[in-house]
């Protein structure tokens, strides 16, 4: 039997999008004390597991990006096979 | 003027730790036609920004991932320089 494929997609809000989290972790370091981090920015990922009988799966991975795992308008992703 | 650093962190549930919302997009993949994507675990990633004369950075970065970032009860997380 053979193995399942995996993927992993990154997904990050596009250069100039408000990131709210990150602003806010950026702010709480710094009243913690780690003021050396000047800024942050937050991101997700999805850890894709794909039955080893699917053929070529990058098309699927990018359809499945920009219909379900990224917002096309606010967001950027990339896949790491 | 030098340049400031970059880490980024990579914060995931532990292994058996239960991923709702990975579920719920494997589930919402396979309801879409997508049933190759047998297993969906969600993430989230930090970039963090580092003043470029903070000095060792890698003993403060451990500090603010546990103490902020992750949640060691629940959460792994790696860090990428």
């Amino acid at each position: 039997m053979a193995t399942n494929k995996r993927a992993t997609v990154f997904v990050s809000l596009k250069d100039g999008v408000l990131d709210p989290q990150g602003v806010t972790i950026q702010k709480a370091l710094a009243q913690m004390g780690y003021g050396e981090f000047v800024s942050v920015r937050s991101g997700k990922f999805f850890e894709l597991e794909v039955e080893a009988s699917a053929g070529d799966i990058g098309q699927r991975i990018d359809e499945v990006c920009s219909r379900l795992l990224a917002n096309p308008i606010i967001e950027d992703y990339r896949v790491e096979h």
